[in-house]
């Protein structure tokens, strides 16, 4: 779960600022240092201590991020029964009773859009009316959030979407303890034409410590690696692929050839076959791909998996987005007039300088 | 603790992506609502219940959330030793032994920056040989960070700083069990000629349960309210206020007369006497103030108090702002030349759309 958002709903800095230094950052950077090495030796020495304090601090730390992670996944046993639930909902293998279908904001919702209301009653009358349709379960739940939620949108194909309708269950598997800390993301899928796996998973190796090099970067668990599956493809259905006819030419004999190739494709399915990190870490390509496939993991893991019925009606989305726009102007206006008549200063008080009084008042 | 580089360093996506969409947002966000409006009435219903299971959900993630903070807690005092060992060595109470001070990359620093060094061994022997200036502890510590951090430099004052160099600890500490859920920042002062508290405190109250009105909305522990403190000021010390002699011309008379008045001023001790929240929550304005209040009550507790000496030295600001900076491009370029001699493509192949084999191979 993430926690980012217990720093408020702040994302910018704004009010009443004083103006920021004019220096250039690198000014900034090298003066930052040069203020530390020009300390007197007998000050630095005790930095020195502070620091090897702050070592200390680093590795209780990663005991901290490791009982977290125990406490994860004791809270996975207690969302899991759920987790099934909405599963089955989903699938059609239970029909959820009166009761648990009640929603006070139905009402509200419905009043909201009166004309889409319309259109709907006389789909579903004429639905009901046929009993034709009758769908089943949730029809198309995960595919439909794959398409609304942009990261995974950006991922999906049209070739992907058949198959993902097939998707009933995404869920997370934490390491058990004692094992290196790690996730699970599991794809299930009902039985399918494309490929005999049941399951589709992406494990991601996660490592909750400070590093050896640079133990003060640390900040909790990060993902390092991770792995996919090996997808049984039916013959011919495999969407990661395309065969393509080639004509080569020889460049001593100036012959022509023409040969099939399978060259990769553009699929979502491309995601359990992920790219591993550079040995030196020197490509910055690829690392990047790996760098949006950590992130599109932890989407699955913080915010698909547990919540994933608002990204189907689109609740989440609204949040999400809202969230990211938001943009926060510096400085502001302000109004402050003596009630006796005008005011002259005399003082050094400058009204474009000081903050408001309203700012300013003991509570 | 902030878990948020869990989600990998990436900020921003990038590599081989299919264009997004080209709707625009607005009706993006109608056709999101819209799809779920059109459902069928029976599948609606079931939609209702995954939304009555979510909320259990959010009540489960609450109590996650509230074992969490009693975790911090249990840290806390784990932490407690080596920030009290901190304190007593900044303040010169203690003077560390060499093995405390032993430091690995001691050597490389200096190497680094071997002007400076020869700087500061100049300044080191002048303090040495005149012992007139044996500086006690770590002098300036607190004062140097606040100098060091924007967000913290934004709000000081000149006059902060004489006040700030008597600033000897900040500390954290968490509701007990069983209340409600807070933190306390508790600025530690030695006996001074500005005011008569020894600890200045801000109070931060959080909630950690979803709202009635939005339960969807929770995602752990958030900051609500905060209180600060009265400070006992010595007579003509406060510096949130300026005395100003003020001429106003009476409207009708068109009398002038001389009044002072107290007027607020910039500094870093308005901290303590923050704005309440609009009671409406109207006043943007003055919700944007909280806001930026709550981040920095925030940013103390996760950040500064935790790795203090980091911000002192520089290395916490450099990792901040070298990870704000980071830009992604996205696209790029691939050269996928055939070995055997020119490519021609007959398929649908085309390179400039596809990923580059290497992102696509198997592992």
């Amino acid at each position: 779960m993430d926690r980012k958002n217990e720093k408020s709903e702040a994302k910018g800095k704004g009010g009443n600022k004083p103006p920021q230094s004019d220096k250039p950052e690198g000014f900034l950077q090298v003066e930052r240092t040069a203020n530390f090495q020009l300390l007197p030796k007998i000050v630095k020495r005790r930095v020195y201590a502070l620091k090897r304090l702050q070592l200390q601090s680093a590795n209780i730390e990663a005991k901290f991020y490791e009982e977290v992670h125990e406490l994860e996944r004791k809270y996975a046993g207690l969302y899991q029964p759920i987790f099934d639930k909405r599963r089955d909902i989903v699938a059609g293998a239970i029909e959820p009773t009166d009761e648990e279908c009640e929603w006070q904001s139905d009402r509200e919702e419905e009043e909201l859009a009166e004309d889409l209301q319309k259109k709907a009653a006389l789909e579903e009358k004429q639905a009901d009316s046929a009993g034709a349709d009758d769908p089943k379960g949730v029809p198309e739940f995960w595919l439909t959030i794959f398409k609304r939620v942009d990261m995974l949108a950006e991922m999906l194909q049209e070739h992907d979407e058949p198959i993902l309708k097939h998707l009933q269950d995404i869920t997370v598997k934490f390491s058990e303890p004692g094992q290196p800390m790690s996730f699970t993301l599991e794809f299930h899928f009902e039985q399918n034409s494309y490929f005999s796996n049941t399951v589709l998973t992406k494990v991601y190796k996660m490592k909750s410590e400070p590093d050896a090099e640079d133990p003060f970067s640390f900040e909790g668990p990060e993902i390092i690696d991770c792995e996919g599956c090996k997808i049984d493809w039916q013959k011919g259905k495999d969407v990661t692929v395309r065969i393509v006819k080639k004509k080569q030419k020889h460049k001593g004999r100036g012959t022509v050839r023409t040969v099939t190739k399978e060259v990769p494709q553009d699929s979502f399915f491309n995601f359990f076959s992920p790219v591993k990190a550079s040995p030196d870490g020197m490509d910055e390509d690829l690392d990047l791909t790996l760098a949006t496939d950590f992130e599109i993991g932890h989407f699955f893991r913080e915010r698909v998996i547990p919540r994933a019925v608002l990204y189907f009606t689109g609740e989440a989305l609204e949040d999400d987005e809202s969230f990211e726009e938001e943009d926060l102007e510096e400085g502001e206006e302000e109004e402050d007039l003596d009630e006796e008549g005008e005011e002259e200063d005399e003082g050094e008080f400058d009204p474009t300088k000081d903050p408001p009084p309203a700012e300013c008042k003991q509570q």
